[in-house]
């Protein structure tokens, strides 16, 4: 079958309702597309810049039906979308990314074999599911480590790190107990993500190294260029390219690894996220096509877009919780600083501890 | 009384529901502002991309007293609102440009005026109300001449060439023998325009001369950087700057003027339109700060943003009527051209000849 290719006039139906759906929405706009946004009901930022709402839960079939009649094609920004309600969109609407990746990064433990089986490394890991195996994924993998839920974590969330034997228990007790991975620690110089494309034509193109800085497992700032020398980022890329080709992904991904200062491979992948990525919104003014352009052209089954830099270093700050209130000082005035500099507001309602409210990106020409 | 100032949460209200105010719309989301579009049935593709909608003529009292009872400020798209309904809409809410600009540009023969008085040159004109005042502007000021309504002509709309007397009569028909003005012929070496912004502290910011081209009274082209030299890009955002200061305003504006090749003063000022406008489309992507962004910062009361250019030179092409079938070609493939290429498609249900369906931006960086 012909992959259906989109047209000014379509609209592009997104499954989640936060700051990337919001950012994805924006992007398509210029293009001449329409959105329509599907979330279930809660603070939804993206509500305010689509030309379409669905409130509804993601297991409300007649819901998923009635989105999926009114589009040309559906993508989503956020890999815990239930899988079954991908595979019965599957079946209605053009599904970019498809169910794959969903269904392979949803579970840690699933993630990190498919990592192995596409010949790369993950951190060391080991399945966990009851005490037993907690106390020999400890013995084979030493302390301290990081007790991690296999579904449902993000930022931070559903981790808690082990330093002693003791703690073990009441880890896995505070994880609820729930299927884990335990992870090795990692002894890495950095942190870096590549941010990649593949259009439906299977062409993949990837932004330059993305150098990363987590705070509280939180990511706080991204840095571009990166300190990677040559041998690092092409290993990175070919890591990232060889991960989508496997996933026969369609649109923007991103890949965290952690780059070690020694070793014949230097590159350790620790995830995947199917999706627009937190340390991609630099793009947004220091690439010539961000990566949320660079999403909607995927999956509108275009031409990707040129990803190359707009400055000569670019830098993006979170603004976490109460952060947001900085926005302001960061806002560019004229002459104020000799970098250009932008601030990004989700237009989130509540301001909580730990929530991503916005971003800042300054651009050194 | 201290003006307003907006913070991200709050709403925008814009009068008009075209290509600017979808634009405006986008610019305000990532700062937090949400948009709410009024504008009168019709094809509106800014109700695509923003928060909340008010479809209703501009001459609905009930109507206009709910949209500016649900936001923190006002703005307009284009200079054809009814004053009556600004200066209804002012006494509700922050009106920013104010009704002042409106009044004064809705008319050719008070604008002419007001350029007189404010020192500067406009094209040699005349008043014309009947075929005697008509003859006599004729041997004022010879022929060709061209004849315009006094109210309501955009993009060469509204308007006739005079190049023999004989055809003066039918000339004034049809165009409805409404007032108009004649102009005179201005041996012009090239068109540019001054798009600039004041912010409600009174400081106005220019960005570089656009010098731009036009086909059929629409605008097709527009170049950044413009071939003036020092002496008339001085002069022509000096003329601009005085026209925003006597206007008290508040946003984008921009001034559209003749160059001449020679002369004491080679600036004439041909059009002064209140509001973010077409030859400054270009900054989306060839500006630190789109004239976009820049009409929300002023109207919100913040400071202004950056005017510099993102490269070293920014082509801007209309795609008007059947030309938005081009948009693709101007896509930007990966590779494809040296310069970075931007496509922007408005949304518009219906391709019309004459009518603007998007634009094209190139960037040579």
């Amino acid at each position: 079958m012909t992959p259906r290719i989109l047209s000014p006039g379509d609209t592009i139906g997104i499954l989640g309702g936060g700051q990337l759906a919001r950012m994805l929405a924006l992007a398509a706009a210029p293009f001449g597309l329409k959105t329509h946004i599907y979330a279930p009901a809660g603070d939804n930022p993206a509500f305010d810049v689509c030309a379409a709402v669905t409130q509804a839960p993601y297991e409300d079939e007649a819901a998923l039906r009635g989105f999926a009649s009114r589009v040309a094609a559906i993508t989503y920004e956020f890999e815990n979308i239930p899988v079954a309600t991908a595979c019965m969109l599957e079946g209605l609407a053009p599904l970019r990314p498809g169910s794959k990746a969903l269904d392979l990064t949803q579970d840690r433990l699933t993630e990190k074999r498919f990592i192995v089986e596409c010949g790369l490394s993950p951190a060391p890991f080991a399945p966990v599911d009851d005490l037993d195996s907690l106390a020999a994924a400890m013995a084979a993998l030493g302390l301290p480590a990081i007790l991690k839920t296999r579904r449902l974590g993000y930022d931070g969330k559903g981790q808690a790190v082990i330093r002693d034997a003791q703690e073990a228990a009441a880890a896995f007790g505070a994880l609820g107990q729930v299927p884990c991975v335990l992870e090795g620690f990692v002894p890495f110089a950095y942190e870096v993500s590549v941010v990649l494309a593949r259009g439906i034509d299977g062409h993949a193109v990837a932004y330059d190294l993305c150098q990363n800085e987590h705070r509280g497992g939180i990511l706080a700032q991204t840095v571009v260029p990166s300190k990677a020398d040559a041998r690092v980022r092409a290993e990175a890329v070919a890591a990232a390219t060889r991960l989508i080709e496997a996933l026969d992904y369609v649109g923007v991904m991103a890949v965290e690894m952690f780059v070690l200062d020694t070793g014949k491979s230097r590159i350790v992948v620790n995830e995947i996220a199917p999706r627009v990525h937190n340390s991609g919104h630099w793009t947004i003014e220091g690439a010539t096509t961000s990566q949320f352009a660079q999403h909607i052209r995927a999956i509108a089954g275009w031409p990707l877009g040129k990803t190359g830099l707009t400055g000569r270093q670019i830098i993006m700050n979170n603004l976490i919780g109460a952060d947001i209130a900085l926005w302001r000082d960061c806002c560019g005035e004229t002459g104020a600083d000799d970098a250009d500099c932008y601030a990004h507001v989700y237009g989130k309602a509540e301001v909580r501890p730990g929530r991503k409210m916005g971003h800042v990106t300054r651009i050194v020409r």
